[in-house]
């Protein structure tokens, strides 16, 4: 989703970091559901990157820029754990590894698509820059793994990485995915939509959401930015909006009023709540701040985004 | 050198946690230098763990205590990238694999021999338990890639998992290895055996030491521990003992005399220094003195564990 939206936007663009674009190259493990269209080539690969011989396919002409977002999602690397290791780790090893067995002077830009679940209980109530890294997930272990991969291989020269640590996304268009944090972004989906959404989780639960046009904004900045100023620092959290599940509700009804506030049902998941219990609730990103990252300032300006970039601009459903 | 030391001492005890041992097997990558005798069986597999059937085989037996010592050395792994990340990961990975391949509910008590290098710079001049584990070598790094991984591996049910984190060894008996420690060990050892050692750093370096005696402790204290103790904080940093290189020259004067430091020739060479500079110098290791690990209080208990364990108690150059 966030692969597609940064595609579009680098479309829209047409160049990065103020060098025009010639050539883009898309990879993924499934075939994309739209096409590109962009002033510059676009070449599209269905392929596993965890694969050695894809990933050297797929930095043989020697991208300047490459953007890493490949990742099996946080509920399936916890239901498959050889999935999940494969994908998530492996995936990030072999494309380093081509990209090392590559001669000469190549060292390009790496953008990693890390996530706040390198984070693991017990947590403070905000997480400051230098917070341990102790997932309690799979998929955060994942993660924290392939910075420190990333890490190594940009103190070596091999590549010149950045990794951002994305808040949760939210409101995420379409439908699920396997998250177990996808229903942060259905409760605020589902009734713009005029649809019923579920509540696993009591209102209090507090989060650190981002919208996807942030995520992408993330990741051209990461793209783009003199990595001289991160030094040895290339792991960064990025800004966000710390909100309760009741703040998110609240700043519906201001967008959408009552009666899309009324088509969320209250539907106590347990096992939900455990997970999310341990998960982070606010961070102080002050390096990712001082080097120009930027999320939004409220949570109802992340619905506007939602309403803008998914519906259009305008609401389904009756307004207050 | 450790794995050597910790097999006779579970020879000598022929037990372990109160329970007499069957069969011990000893698997490294080169022919040991002596075998081990001892009141059980013994088997000795001089096998790559790197390749996923050894490590298989290896299991096999559902041995219920594993000790993972296996490592390429921090000089070499930064030298030789594929090596390290072969041995020191995929070693690892190979055996968490192995042991999650057999069926039934086998999950084997797991103790892997982590390293102070997952820290890296900035420090503070003291390292609490919770401080974040962002190394500055591929060693480290390695190392912290496989703390990552027990973790998960032990939350997930599979193994048993303690990763301790053990000091610089010192004095390590027999000829430098490739460790770019090694003269911590060497200024000492060289001049008890009557021989000249070249020391590399300013005196004023302050490093984290434990004897060989001490990690032989730690190694069977972390096999026969109550897990439950440790909830899901499977990585526990040592303790030792810190002092500065002159404070070790100190305890060499007051146990063999001034001849034995006049043997030490200062040669300040600015790599090993650059190196060293962003080492750790200090923990405040709670957790583990809680949990009952302990090591010697000064460097001259150190120093006199060489000279039992090594020298058979006496000195081969005059005392003072």
């Amino acid at each position: 989703m966030i692969g597609a939206k940064l595609g579009q936007q680098l479309a829209r663009a047409g160049s990065l970091g103020g060098r025009s674009i010639d050539h883009l190259h898309l990879a993924d493990i499934a075939e994309p559901g739209t096409q590109l269209t962009a002033g510059f080539e676009v070449e599209t690969v269905v392929a596993d990157l965890a694969r050695p011989e894809v990933a050297s396919r797929l930095v043989a002409e020697r991208p300047e820029t490459i953007f890493h977002l490949a990742a099996v999602v946080s509920g399936e690397a916890e239901e498959d754990l050889d999935k999940g290791y494969r994908v998530n780790l492996d995936g990030t090893r072999c494309l380093l590894e081509a990209i090392r067995a590559l001669d000469g002077d190549y060292r390009p830009r790496l953008v990693f698509a890390s996530s706040i679940a390198v984070f693991g209980a017990p947590l403070p109530d905000v997480i400051g820059d230098d917070f341990r890294t102790v997932p309690r997930t799979s998929y955060g272990t994942q993660k924290a793994m392939c910075e420190l991969l990333l890490s190594d291989y940009t103190r070596r020269g091999i590549v010149d990485g950045v990794a951002i640590r994305l808040p949760t996304i939210s409101v995420r268009p379409g439908t699920p995915n396997r998250a177990a944090s996808g229903f942060f972004s259905s409760i605020i989906r589902e009734p713009l939509n005029g649809r019923v959404a579920t509540l696993p989780v009591p209102e209090e639960i507090r989060h650190w959401h981002a919208s996807p046009r942030a995520a992408v904004a993330f990741l051209v900045h990461a793209a783009t930015i003199d990595s001289g100023l991160l030094g040895d620092e290339r792991c960064l959290t990025m800004p966000g909006v710390s909100v309760t599940v009741a703040g998110q509700i609240e700043a519906l009804r201001r967008v959408a009023g009552a009666d899309a506030v009324g088509l969320i049902r209250r539907e106590p998941d347990p096992s939900v709540l455990e997970m999310i219990a341990s998960w982070p609730r606010e961070f102080d990103t002050s390096r990712a701040s001082a080097l120009g990252f930027r999320a939004e300032e409220t949570y109802e300006e992340i619905i506007g985004v939602y309403v803008e970039d998914e519906l259009g601009g305008t609401l389904p459903v009756a307004g207050p």
